[in-house]
């Protein structure tokens, strides 16, 4: 028997990323977010929303480019930092524990210890209320040998991700791996 | 050590989604998508993509609504046959095993069967390239009172989502609670 519970920004589960991005005067900064998802295969998009009262958002409008870091259940503690407190009036990066390398391909930086980074320029912005949507053409994504599984490309459980629940505003890890998509259903 | 692996769409973890949309006709449909995230908390808003060759693009450009569900791993074999056929030439509810009910907000079917189900009213579309990505505004969330946890809304360990990864193209499960957010990097 389902139950109406009001208009909630409710999936499961939400993913947990690190935006890197540069302020204007060079200084690297990076923000948890946990609004956001693949949004185009072709030309390879992602899109994360922000609000224009964070110090990322300036950042990104500044910069025109942004990485997505992955960061694993061993990294918790200072992902959650980075969602806590923000980059206005401090180095967010050694404060959360985190290294900021250069981007290669975009005016962003990296996030050294995540083991999966996409590097984005910022091709459009869309404004729904209280966000502002980047979505972001990945570039390139960079990836940690140690994670890489057989095929050659990262590994679910490797890469370790962090989930996130929005209704009891908590951490989860990853399970096991189940089948194989479009192909378990045949 | 980083290396270079190309500009693919690889995000850990994607979400796994059931669309369902009404087709000119009334004919309910529901297709499997991962390209989708939360993108805005006020007013709540989901983002999914979808390639224009889709049925379902068709049904929510007609219906201007949509209902995004949340499959179970219990559902993953129905879930994986609603992401590889078409609901062109069929009648997809029920050929996956599903079952379509009327969202009591929205012109658009709910999957009975999911736990969790986001009724949607188109606000925004955006086209990208392959993907054209719809933005619904979430008008209410209705959820099954057995996967409620104390609180009295959904708990991720009871919802039991799919999570789907790109680079081996497989589903997995979600593990465990690990900690609170906004509080364990304090």
């Amino acid at each position: 028997m389902k139950k109406s519970i009001g208009a909630h920004t409710f999936v499961y589960p939400h993913p947990v990323f690190l935006v890197g991005s540069y302020d204007v005067d060079g200084k690297a900064n990076v923000m948890t977010a946990s609004w956001s998802g693949i949004c185009c295969s072709d030309p390879p998009c992602v899109a994360v929303s922000l609000r224009k009262a964070t110090y990322s958002y300036s950042c990104i409008m500044h910069s025109r480019a942004f990485t997505i870091n992955i960061p694993s259940v061993e990294q918790m503690k200072k992902t959650d930092y980075a969602g806590i407190y923000s980059g206005k009036g401090q180095d967010k990066f050694p404060a959360a524990g985190y290294t900021a390398i250069p981007s290669q391909r975009v005016a962003a930086p990296c996030v050294d210890e995540c083991s999966v980074v996409l590097e984005c320029k910022l091709v459009h912005t869309l404004e729904l209320g209280l966000h502002t949507q980047f979505v972001g053409e990945i570039l390139d994504v960079q990836a940690d040998e140690s994670v890489l599984g057989e095929n050659g490309l990262p590994d679910m459980l490797k890469v370790n991700p962090l989930l996130f629940s929005m209704s009891d505003r908590s951490y989860y890890s990853v399970g096991g791996w189940l089948a194989k998509a479009f192909s378990v259903g045949r």
